[in-house]
């Protein structure tokens, strides 16, 4: 169920966490009506993602029959267990995490430079120390590189986007999980914490 | 294109993976043949993947109209900038990861002490230190918890499972990627260069 108060609208925030993941899911759908899902590193831009990949592949092949795909991104900030909120029972352990899930169509691009511009997208994000000639469909060093590799970018007509931090909680039971991500104090917890005040319906800082 | 030199066959291997990632992607087709990727707690056990949710989400409706699903983990353990193999291209970037990929059918467990073992398994993984009284269908403090939640098995019906860490390149490039991942020594990066070693089919020890 998606719960209305889980949506997330600010477009910069999405864009922001896009950038930040690596890893998206691509699903696709072969022939049969089987669904395919894909891990791919993704670059976004300007409302479109981007990924690229060999012309042999399977998922090539599901793309020329059927051209809509769904493409998820998603990161777990932290499990919250049970007994942060209930000394007994199992039932409240959880997860807090971002979601975006996009339906969309995929297309390839055949431009060189277009796809020259897409790959530097993706250089920008998962390389931002550089290190690199610039990716230009004009330079000799690129061009066969260029024309070999696939890239394909997924125009969304549907995003949606989940920010799951206790948001559909009481205010006791939050503060029980702030306290507990507190005193754990590892990997994303204190960025949850940050996050369970600054999206909280009922904080008005 | 997935290449026969990245295929992981040790099913030992591939359970250790699952055991370490809590969230898997699972996709399920519409009624259109459009595919949806959701994001999702997952637990592991005896060849049988499981997830629960509520009765009332997209997701449920989809695999009402059709049971096969297919469903992928993955891990990216490391970035590897194109600088550590070629000064001037962009081209050699990429990522070492594990991913497991598979095909199956979903089924709606119904039976309260299948529905228990599922969640326990789900516990065991996702909070290990405990903290919580066992999950029992005879314990009348989860038999309303237990027949309200919706909890699914993916029976698998083909399954493979890629670890990419450099098996296909030159013994010259891995040994310069691993010499850059350990003057980085970030976050998974010596874990990285371990399992380029142990993977590598050069290798000998």
């Amino acid at each position: 169920m998606r719960r209305k108060e889980f949506a997330v609208t600010e477009e910069q925030e999405i864009e922001q966490f896009l950038f930040s993941q690596s890893f998206g899911f691509l699903g696709t759908t072969d022939q049969d009506g089987w669904s395919r899902v894909t891990p791919l590193n993704f670059a976004y831009g300007q409302g479109v993602f981007y990924f690229h990949g060999s012309l042999a592949g399977e998922k090539m092949k599901h793309l020329k029959a059927d051209n809509r795909v769904s493409f998820t991104v998603a990161e777990e900030f932290a499990r919250i267990p049970s007994y942060y909120t209930d000394p007994v029972k199992a039932c409240p352990a959880t997860a807090f995490f971002k979601s975006v899930m996009v339906k969309g169509r995929a297309e390839k691009i055949t431009d060189l430079t277009e796809k020259a511009e897409a790959l530097t997208l993706f250089m920008k994000k998962l390389q931002p120390e550089g290190g690199y000639t610039p990716i230009d469909a004009s330079d000799p060093a690129y061009v066969g590189e260029l024309k070999a590799v696939s890239v394909v970018r997924i125009i969304p007509e549907h995003m949606s986007a989940k920010f799951k931090f206790g948001q559909n909680m009481t205010e006791d039971k939050r503060n029980q999980i702030a306290q507990g991500l507190t005193e754990r104090n590892q990997g994303k917890d204190m960025e949850t914490v940050r996050l369970m005040t600054q999206i909280c319906p009922f904080h008005t800082e």
